[in-house]
């Protein structure tokens, strides 16, 4: 197992360069006064294709020689990935087969296609999607990208730390906690990778929906821990089945204890970030935020980033959002 | 009649610093694509109280005397310069009442008292809300702050435009053209104030709602014309009924042809923003993504701002505008 090192990310900001764009910190006077903490975020939502996923797309497919690149790539994704992975893919000129739950947003899937890749779909319950993937990769010889147990996928979303950690020195600020939206753990790892490295004692933290918090667990009794369910949450974007054995290596050793919101709180950080921030966010990517609001003035005094990681949302679950929260 | 003038900016600037956000200069990828141009975006919607008007309030308010701050202040909006007067007032510890049209966005309306201002409303055909606010002066003493036809306003919005042209200079970008949403002008005025005196071969064009294109018709008469009608179309930050006097003495000399859209490619832009760039935007804030939009590849190849001038709005309204556009 290959594990990406800080170098690796270094080299990933370099490649994606001019493709990804570089996100801002933006510290609203809001929630500033709401937590009584000073409050970076990381909008992510406003990376291209609308979540970080393209970072390590980008990076992962610009890694792949000539003879990889005409064979094709095939990426299984619930939206995000497969939007990040068929933007790269255009980009580069590369074939991309990707294999999405017929459950997933409709935006989503409309986006995929309309990037130019392939889409097939599967049950989120009772198909496979790693055997679909299988069976695309021995019949066309296309390239797997996982999206996140992937060591230059995990280089690529540390460009979000890096990009984090740079500008915080710039306004010699140094963090005391990081909120991370976490699925599979690749932006994670990513984070905690290029964070730690330049704010030694900063605490990583892991945010997922209730019933969906295998990492927390895992980090908890120190191995791969699965979640009991593999539906019924609307953060669609994390609410993969337990950590990749790579981000996990990265985590397990580097990261404070995990964070777990509902998904009504997912929810209400989706309208508080649309009445208040002026930002559009999915569910999960929002549960960071989620995290940070429901813990009121407990960090209070201390210097928090959140990455918000996503802005893929259907507009019919953002009604929905906004008609809970008055 | 003073005019403010580029120092006025500067020490705006100072004056608003650690109040007001700066704002970050954004450059997705979609919009370079589709319009051919580089295009940089100025999101005001991420500005304190979800528009820019609350430069302009703080840098008023805050060159108050003790006195002045002690009888009040009263002012009169269709709701973002109300916000950014209340928010401005309760940071400085001043009262303050805004008149605001009873047809406002709810959500405007209820943002402003939230932040304790007192709210009057009056109907917006047949109401006289000079003579409200002339009223209240008298009984109570207190100072009234326009929201566009004031030297320290106009003054405190120049800080957008300041903004802009150093972060563009940090990049070593010079513009061809600038697209401000305008309403009375003072955004405006404060944006070509600063932008030229750095870039003085820049194009800086307002952009209004059809029907209300008071501006664009005063720029070319070369004297300050009057819309028809006063209500009427969903961009209500904007449609003011003429140009300031103040705004188009600094303006008439210095802007170059203005840009109308109809509400329809305002909602599309609102969209658009919503779908594509993860920004929520209200129609009055998006006119000048709209026209930017509706150029096509007419500005290939050159450099282009667009303030994104607020966010400010009804959940119902964006619904509406996402139905709109698939």
């Amino acid at each position: 197992m290959k594990l990406p090192v800080f170098e690796d990310v270094k080299r990933a900001t370099r490649r994606i360069h001019g493709f990804a764009v570089p996100t801002p910190l933006l510290s609203p006077p809001v929630i500033n006064e709401l937590t009584g903490a000073t409050v970076y975020l990381k909008p992510e939502n406003l990376q291209r294709t609308g979540s970080f996923k393209f970072r390590g797309a980008y990076n992962a497919l610009s890694l792949l020689d000539d003879e990889a690149r005409a064979a094709g790539i095939v990426a299984v994704s619930s939206g995000n990935h497969g939007q990040g992975i068929a933007e790269a893919a255009r980009l580069l000129g590369i074939h991309a087969t990707v294999i999405m739950p017929s459950d997933a947003p409709a935006m989503k899937i409309e986006r995929v296609r309309r990037l130019g890749a392939a889409v097939e779909l599967y049950d989120r319950v009772t198909g496979d999607r790693e055997a679909l993937a299988r069976e695309l990769v021995e019949t066309t010889g296309a390239t797997f990208i996982h999206p996140f147990n992937h060591p230059d996928v995990i280089a690529g979303q540390g460009t979000v730390g890096l990009e984090i950690a740079r500008d915080l020195q710039a306004m010699e600020e140094t963090p005391d906690h990081v909120f991370v939206c976490t699925g599979g753990g690749g932006l994670t790892a990513g984070v905690a990778l290029s964070v730690l490295e330049v704010f030694a004692q900063v605490r990583v933290h892991t945010c997922e929906p209730e019933g969906f918090d295998d990492y927390r667990r895992s980090l908890e009794s120190g191995r791969i821990e699965q979640n009991l369910r593999r539906d019924g949450s609307v953060c669609d974007a994390i609410i993969t089945p337990s950590p990749g054995e790579i981000s996990f290596e990265i985590n397990r050793n580097r990261l404070a204890e995990g964070m777990v919101v509902t998904d009504r709180e997912a929810m209400d950080a989706v309208a508080f970030a649309f009445r208040e921030l002026k930002l559009v966010l999915e569910p999960g990517g929002a549960v960071g935020l989620a995290a940070l609001l429901k813990s009121g003035k407990q960090f209070s005094g201390e210097t928090i980033v959140v990455v918000l990681s996503g802005g893929n949302i259907d507009p019919e679950l953002m009604l929905k959002a906004l008609g809970g929260q008055k």
